[in-house]
């Protein structure tokens, strides 16, 4: 090792640890933090963004970089020097006083957003979104990146993805899915006998013994206790400081069981990839996940793949009898799987089925992508919303609550960030599909709780590789193709074409 | 105001807000943080605390502090120059790397302390304390005030205050107590059919009702929940991220009704204080306790002079009989009173009746202050410490984890921290005779649970005084006078001579 790739480390590490710290402070005010302490950490995050965007643009980090990448690299290291380069390039074309004001106006952004949300009040949350997506049109244009605005950012958690080549894949998916959605449909129409699935599991379910099946899915899993924590949050998310510290939050809802156990596992699959990723790799950028949309293929694989799969109520039905003894005393792990199945157009994303989740992200990727565009205004919203939502999925919000106001991503300046969601599914259902190729006994494994395999397999192919490569890359290799919508649309036809008689 | 005074404003307002995340960051190890997150968490302190310092050793603001000091300045501006240069003051001295390692030391031994009280485990703590101390001797030397090591860090809690000055009146303290308990001790021996009143309070008092109890104290307190926080942790203490955001912890004993319910008022007292802090000075070095000493005064009045009296146990027997039907059916506020008032030599701290308390201050402060002037190494300190306790308590500890062990002050490098303990309970007892003086009806008030008079005489007094004035100068314009054992020695008198009958 030459003094300057230590001292490049060094660097690197600092702004690694600094990275974690901003994390914790934006975990915190998520979960902990009371109400009159937004404004100070309001300011103590752009503080901290502000500390970090300056050490990225330090002369001396360009030098160290610059000096380092002449050297005979390896892999890995040349990986680093990839990544150093790439977060430098991004951070030095953006001026300080624009990273702490959006530091500053995203925290206070997802305050108001908050407390708009309870009272559906989207008066008092627009003044802050116009504020956000003002602050982010002027990031993008100085990032520059791609043939439009909205690259810049998309580009931020899917590296290498343009918004031009994501609308025909989501076009067509959108397609598919609404054909899908209508043979579905029908069908459920004409089985009017069979009432709703669902009910099963609305109605009265004690929050303590949810969560009790929360954690110990969690720890069936393979999730480690010892480098993580489980909370509750107003909208789900998994934050990790360092993969010693992986904090997964959830939200349970009374009157229905499915909302927090498929949030814990959901958040869970996103936690085992931070736990997952190697120690070697530690304080450097490469430990970190490939791409977002390799990031949530982790989540959706475990919630959607495994955890809404007979196999899943076949082990877990006996539990959950125990637990929840009145509701569910006669249920079978054939009707749990069909209660968790139910195909119905519906406001709320997180909540939607596996055919309708991705129909909510394209509304919401060609929204953002026509307010980074300046296409659309702020104000115009919640109109554009409801009539997206009309049209692709038959449905209108009657409070904004359940409409525009219902995810926190925009709020947080996470524009270019809901793509990612969709394409997650596209690589989970890939993904599953070589997983089911190599280990062959796997619904088996499922069927007695045995996910250890599948947990091994991913680990090895997926999480130990962090971002040394792309997510095109990744996805080649683990599976031999490139990233197809064929693998998810294959995945819903086989298994609502079984639950559906189809 | 100038253009300096704003860029030297904004500068010091960086600096609180870097100081707000690192206690953020400090508070979640003790309350939070998984096992396996602490070494990345050790490093993330780290780097905080080096930019930290790094920034008050800027020539900028050496610079700025210059030109502003030259300014005709108020009063209050005048002590942001004095408050911002004495930091500064004490940063320059000091190396970045000895600031970054002690950091990561300190973080890392608070984990291994944690650990060996558990286990009673003092060789698995030394060289991580061996490793503090030398680091805290050299940090010490750097900064040079005073007459003797140990000075410069007992100045960096109590500005002014010398070893030298707070020997005698330790001795004097030590002499008068010990002859206060000698005679309570006696006269409790001659009336040994009492029994021990103390036991009324410990047996089975479930957790969930403690918690019940603590929270409605913290209510009756004036404690702003909107503003603050309550947890539990191994160590009870406070920590503001900001006036917005107090966090209190307290520590619940299923078998000692005393042990939550007052670690919860003390360390309310301190909260009180954090959020009595005034609004417009936030963001500036004058936003601060005057001194730790001043800050205890407040955990120890409520604690002590206010949850220790007859008049509390007026107001609070009828919630505790009702709380804790079984245990409580048959005691009223005379009992609970004696109960919380058993005085007796102890080896806990925390646990210590008011006279026995500063006994175990004193041993602290000679030990460290040994340390500190390398007159004692690490390895003798738990011999030294059984010694002490014998010589001052009469009582030796059978583990370590009830002696050396217990604190985790200087696991956390808070050498010189406390002097501040008896200090504290001195202010308290000068503050508590001049409120009882300006607020005639304070023990009717205190008795009907209305002590907003008296948190409204001490955020007048000495809150919203913040860190304008020392604590010397404070203490003379509450009081009339100095600081002095009288008023502490006169209230155990009085209180001690009534419930022992002497």
């Amino acid at each position: 090792m030459s003094a300057e790739w230590n001292r490049l480390l060094t660097r690197l590490r600092e702004l690694n640890d600094l990275s974690g710290a901003a994390t914790l402070l934006a975990w915190d005010q998520e979960v902990m933090l009371p109400p009159r302490g937004v404004p100070a950490r309001a300011r103590q995050s752009a503080a901290l963004a502000g500390v970090r965007h300056e050490r990225l643009c330090d002369p001396e980090l360009d030098a160290l970089i610059e000096a380092c990448a002449g050297d005979r690299l390896d892999a890995v290291d040349a990986a680093i020097v990839r990544e150093a380069r790439r977060a430098r390039d991004r951070a030095v074309k953006v001026d300080r006083s624009l990273v702490t004001e959006l530091a500053e106006a995203t925290s206070l952004a997802q305050q108001a957003w908050a407390q708009a949300r309870e009272r559906s009040d989207w008066p008092g949350f627009a003044p802050h979104l116009t504020r956000v997506v003002d602050l982010k049109r002027r990031e993008a244009a100085a990032i520059g990146c791609g043939a439009e605005p909205y690259d810049a950012l998309l580009d931020d958690f899917e590296p290498g993805a343009r918004a031009a080549d994501l609308a025909p894949l989501f076009a067509r998916l959108r397609m598919e899915l609404a054909d899908l959605l209508a043979t579905v449909t029908t069908a459920a129409r004409g089985d009017k006998a069979a009432g709703d699935p669902g009910a099963l599991l609305t109605g009265d379910f004690a929050v303590a013994a949810q969560e009790q099946l929360s954690r110990e899915v969690l720890a069936a899993m393979g999730f480690d206790p010892s480098a993580g924590r489980l909370d509750v949050s107003a909208h789900p998310f998994t934050s990790a400081t360092s993969r010693g510290d992986v904090r997964l939050t959830t939200r349970y809802d009374q009157r229905d069981l499915r909302v927090g156990l498929y949030a814990t596992i959901h958040e869970a699959g996103h936690g085992l990839y931070e736990q997952g990723l190697p120690a070697e790799l530690e304080g450097t950028p490469v430990s970190d996940c490939a791409s977002l949309g390799i990031h949530e293929s982790q989540s959706r694989l475990w919630e959607n793949l495994i955890g809404r799969s007979r196999e899943f109520w076949t082990c877990w039905a006996p539990r959950a009898r125990r637990l929840f003894p009145a509701a569910l005393a006669h249920a079978d792990a054939e009707d749990l799987h069909r209660a968790v199945n139910v195909v119905r157009p519906s406001l709320i994303r997180i909540e939607a089925d596996e055919i309708t989740y991705n129909l909510h992200i394209v509304l919401r990727f060609e929204l953002e992508r026509a307010l980074l565009a300046g296409d659309i205004q702020v104000a115009q919203l919640p109109a554009l919303w409801d009539a997206g939502m009309r049209q692709s999925l038959g449905v209108t919000p009657a409070r904004d609550a359940e409409g525009v106001l219902q995810d926190i991503h925009w709020a947080s300046g996470l524009f270019g960030y809901f793509p990612t969601y969709a394409l997650g599914n596209l690589y989970a259902a890939q993904f599953h599909a070589q997983a089911a190729t190599e280990l062959p006994d796997l619904p088996d494994l499922v069927s007695r709780g045995q996910t250890g395999p599948l947990l091994d397999w991913l680990r090895r192919k997926i999480h130990v590789r962090a971002r040394l490569w792309s997510a095109a890359e990744l996805c080649r290799d683990v599976t031999g193709r490139d990233l197809d919508t064929e693998p998810f649309l294959s995945h819903l036809r086989r298994k609502f074409g079984q639950l559906y008689g189809l």
